[in-house]
């Protein structure tokens, strides 16, 4: 059956369409730097949001009109999956994501719910052998259930760990079979909720334990995926562990795991950590550990992750010099872990969202491609450091001094002459390029 | 003595020129709605940020390099008129906004402040003379003088009190006398450090006395300047009382002063207050109480009042929104109440910033214009409450509805249908303005 | 049955006690100021958090463990009532507190869901014969159902008005009939998503309209109770309409409804607005209308609504200095809006939790008095206020000075001489009155 | 010269002493655990806030009416130390710390600066040996002159680097010479500004090179001292790069110094970056890097580091909590990095505010001590965690398993138990053993 009558195909018509239902700014078929927007803008759709998601909040009911909710249980999510694919070819997007709890309900027990997984993905299979939609990365929701209340693989409960672990193992095939490129953990009950009853340096161990054990069995079966953590600094627990990128480096390094992970790096994950999502994007980048992209953006003013769609294009264009800095994304893609507002609940309001996020990536990736080709950042910025290019600054640079040189050379100097950091130039600069980027899709 | 040499007069030159020093976007000549870009978007130079301050931060001495600064006392203060003057000139800016002690030291008593207020206010109006510039609001500092650490018109003494009034006293007369279109009250230690020590209704009683006592002047004097309330939630005290629009709706209301106040809205105390800029101006224009603006901006993730240059447009064009819809700003305007970062220490900086800003709100107010023009977003906000134009609807709106007949109808009632509000389609359309509007400008 | 087997009536058993389910400070027939604490501090229960609440999160299903959830629909909401007046036995609380979907489900129309109301209010009020609680108040949620996804009295559909109307309507009708000292009004959806899609004064004017309606119709049926605005800034929506005291009561003065409403302040709510909760109480106070209280507590390091139980002795110990200096809270009371962790989801959590709360307030409502009895915030403020007692502060206050009259006092004035404000010793002050208060306890 | 006239020695005269300018909970000569309080207690008193701050904040000019304040520039220095070390004296405090420009005015040149340090630091030596004050740490202030616009170790500028490794050189001399137990680095102006115009990898390899030679020269001269790293988050730069604790651990395992740096954490810093106190102690702990405090509190409901005197009992008791579980704080302190309030601005507010805090600390320290004797945490988290020492949990501890045998084992599981966490009922306790542990003392 047809799930999304009202929608054909997503074309790309120009910023002076008036067409709802088209691209403006994301024309797949557009060509930088020797390759396609699609080849590069490895977008994704978060399966959870906008499949599985009824769109309840804390103080209200779900209000997701959706075809397939006609259906209950197994059924639903065989029509989610019918629906998903429908909406993957129509919206014309590369990539998907899911939790092992977003495609097929739990059963009565691990084992009923490995066999639900194992129908569902069975048929994803052969869905995916007639579309061009690949998985971007699958990964296990070990956060929902009751079970977890504590904690997944930093519960107090040893039970808790082994479940948390059978379930990533199950994923992991799952991973392999559907080739996933990434497989992502975003640790949603790992954090406390208070110290007062909290084994800090137990629960943090027992997590990198459990990140060893993955390793191994990814190995062990040959799965090549990339894996990435997902910082978040709260909610749902009062103080998440993985809190941002840099706190994440911490700890990969002091367990030796600094090897094997990257990040997938959240745009409201980093504004709820104090961090702006170039901030986050641009540390994990000169670390050499940005992985992928959870595209999205919350709202300054709220202390929750809100989850919007991106349509800040000053961000999405500062996120996009970033990644094109780090060569792209490598494996790691641009999955919208956006949800529709609770008000935009009609079936329509996923492509409009979808259409409006992808085109506000396109207009960012635009922008920084111009910005990064002109060195409108870069010249400012090469100048600003020639001090370490020669003289004192190239033996700092180059290992090649130490206190009492340095001391030496302070006493020798008269005054010491700064230059303006020139910043609301900078901005201003930002902007015209924004402003006259698209003057040729009126 | 020229005070800055490397500026030639500022001009329009359009988006691709490449010339820092020139506007992108605003054109003072453009004739819009049949008014010029100049005549209606009425930017003001803030006299404290551009030539007082010194850029100094809590963990910082000054950094600004000034070439008044080579002189001292009322020599400085009358340089700086001079180059104030110069730069109104260069920049092409119609409004200027002081304090009393931006323009000259204070003396070692009152009456000596008020004859150095009114050397410099001759030489100030003499400039006038020769200058379109004109002064959009001036006010008394009576926060920064250790006398008013307790607060002014709300501290705990009344010789402070008494002192206060006598400053603003003299600044309703130097309003009166260099033409001033607006007066402002930014109640910078109207507030409280701690409610420990305080007596929180007596200080908003005296608040309320002192602003009828101003008003009182005010017409005594024939000083028919709009009368302005500054909204701040905090900072310097850790509660002001002036906290933000609908806290001073319900003050003015109080104590009867509803009728001679409106309110003068800064960006960045919206933002501390947890509120959007332009939720204040709404606010505000639904009561009929927008008066004037303090243009600035700041960063969402810190929670001090940085006061930097506006150049978020999305801001700018939401700002103007409802500026336009307010029918313009009557005697108010656009002050930059902005400074330099302290890392834009240089002359230039002080150009470079409000080109910036002058840019960004000209950009805010074409795309609000075409916004408003088409109907882009009325359009979809009047077939959304057209219940409320008939029937049930219009009864609830016109009064001739209670309880009853309102459970009469909800029981006849089958099923509610509601409709998507589309937020996220609303913003894609927004970007779609603002990044097809200067395509003529490339 | 019995729902709560384990636990006896709670008992005070004083600070060396090591039974947990023994109160440790709240002592119900210990006498202050005429009154046992039982009869001043108007404890009530609220039926949402403890009876009704599965404790799920965003991201997380419900893991609470309640004897009633072998019920289900009307048969649940039976069990509710008992284990509820078994639960406000045991634990000898005076108040209870509930909307209307928390003591019975909703039908397939506004019918049935009446006579679902119908039904569980007779039984109740069967309960309350035999039982000394009493019902501190009701209210209708109007914010849960899809139906109010824009809002209920500040919908954009005419009819989710009238719904709401009527939901109203019945339960004024079973306040009434349950004896109910109050009536509150939380707009859980009355504010906007984003003013991009809103209609702000028509959904303000709309809301003002309810009011009055509501307030028309309890005279109509001589319904006597106190009508109470629920402050709260932000969530679910964006920005809610009755963001905090003060713009609660500019939206009353500016509809004439100033004389109807109290406030019900709501310590989480007061964090969340950017206020402590003793603020918003004195505000409240200051302007005669604090009403009742909602006694929990946030966590100031989370964005969202915590409703944790009230454990912080400063916040409740100056939470009860206003309440005492208001004369006490009239038909007011404490109802303990806080929900059990998600962690704590077994039935005894229920006792625990409210004793760690009851405790909490007694503790501040004992250390409170005792400051207020020997003056030792008074003596300081009084003297530091001083000045406007005679001379020219007497002027100010009576109303017989302007600012001509003033300039003069300021020009005759030397230096001014201000004092310390003392915040710390204050603080220093308090902290002494706590630690030592229930030395007799050990 | 008698700087302090109105005071004499502060004594322990208990809870019931109505004297402020006594101890009424801090006995220095109170035996617990073996050592006095005095003994683990090591309070310092900060330099700056105490003897050199005049109290300016950014809306408002100096209010400290400081006795030293008659001499100025090296008298004044002098003075300063005199009034230091009667305040020491009066005080009863065990230690201090200062920043070069605290304790001697800056120079025309850096030679002039050493030779005033030289001068004054001679003098503090002359006057250690009569007193029983030792220096905890001293620092380089490498933030408040202009020269640091940019950064110091991390300035675009190279002889900005130069000269703040000459400064930190002449310091790491002087700690030596005073027997400085430890050496503090705050980068307070290492961080951004704005990213736009930032080469983030050079400025964090930059500042670690800075650190390895300062570790180097330490060596070199023979300076045992602890190296601290103090994180901040933000101010005064947008992005401070010792953002919190677990951001420094992955900056010095990425750069090979985690042996050399322990930490230095204080309050108000790990509020602003959205962790308790606590938490920030208990990360530092678990990783075997908590160095040293500085003991302070901010407001949680503002934006900027208000650097109070602690007066919070919660927060003393659980940052002692920490500190005890840590067996002390080997060369570490409670450093009073806390200001009186603007409004605070007599001298004897100086005493009073550090009796403030050294007695919050003090009720901290014996009310922690009382739950660590008795297990009051422990021993629910002992039980808590049981099933980590056995079974299925010990093969997880001692890496005796992997996913295939945690997933055999979860296959086997029937249903998954977890027990409360108790959250509140714990936090009970806690206030239980606050209200109790100074009975003896009314």
């Amino acid at each position: 059956m047809a799930y999304f009558e009202n929608v054909n195909k997503i074309k790309f018509e120009g910023a002076k369409s008036t067409n709802p239902f088209a691209f403006k700014f994301y024309n797949p078929e557009e060509v930088i730097n020797g390759k396609t927007m699609e080849e590069y803008l490895r977008y994704g759709v978060a399966y959870w949001h906008t499949f599985t998601a009824d769109l309840s909040d804390p103080f209200g009911a779900g209000t997701a009109i959706r075809n397939w909710d006609k259906f209950s249980e197994m059924d639903q999510a065989k029509a989610r999956v019918e629906g998903a694919f429908e909406f993957f070819e129509k919206l014309g997007v590369p990539y998907f994501c899911f939790h092992d709890v977003d495609i097929a309900p739990e059963g009565n027990s691990l084992a009923e719910s490995n066999k639900n997984q194992d129908i569902i993905v069975s048929m994803i299979k052969d869905y995916m052998k007639d579309s061009k939609v690949k998985l971007l990365w699958n990964t296990a929701n070990n956060f929902t259930n009751p079970r977890f209340v504590h904690g997944a693989a930093s519960s107090n409960n040893a039970d808790v760990f082994a479940y948390s672990a059978a379930k990533v193992k199950k994923q992991l095939e799952i991973g392999k079979e559907l080739g996933g490129e990434n497989y992502v953990f975003w640790g949603g009950r790992e954090g406390y909720e208070s110290l007062l009853n909290t084994d800090l340096k137990l629960e943090q161990d027992n997590l990198a334990r459990f990140f060893h054990m993955a390793k191994d069995y990814a190995k062990e079966i040959g799965f090549g995926a990339q894996f990435l953590i997902e910082p978040k600094p709260k909610e749902p627990t009062t103080h998440q562990y993985d809190f941002d990128v840099a706190t994440g480096i911490g700890f990969l390094r002091t367990y030796g795991l600094e090897d094997t992970f990257k990040f997938n790096i959240e745009a409201n994950h980093a504004t709820l950590a104090g961090h702006t999502f170039e901030h986050e994007l641009r540390t994990a980048r000169i670390n050499g550990m940005l992985g992928s992209v959870d595209a999205n953006q919350g709202d300054p003013l709220l202390g929750w992750d809100t989850d919007e769609f991106p349509t800040d294009l000053w961000s999405t264009t500062l996120a996009m010099y970033e990644i094109i800095k780090n060569g792209g994304l490598g494996t790691g893609g641009l999955n919208f872990d956006a949800k529709v507002r609770r008000g935009s609940f009609e079936q329509d309001d996923l492509f409009l969202s979808h259409i409006a996020g992808m085109d506000a990536f396109a207009v960012g990736y635009k922008v920084a491609n111009k910005l990064i080709e002109d060195k409108a950042l870069d010249s400012f910025i090469e100048e600003r450091y020639s001090s370490y290019t020669s003289g004192i600054g190239k033996d700092i640079v180059d290992g090649n001094t130490n206190f009492k040189k340095l001391e030496d050379h302070a006493l020798g100097l008269n005054e010491i002459t700064n230059k303006s950091g020139r910043v609301e130039s900078i901005k201003a600069t930002i902007n015209q390029y924004l402003l006259t980027a698209f003057a040729d899709n009126k």
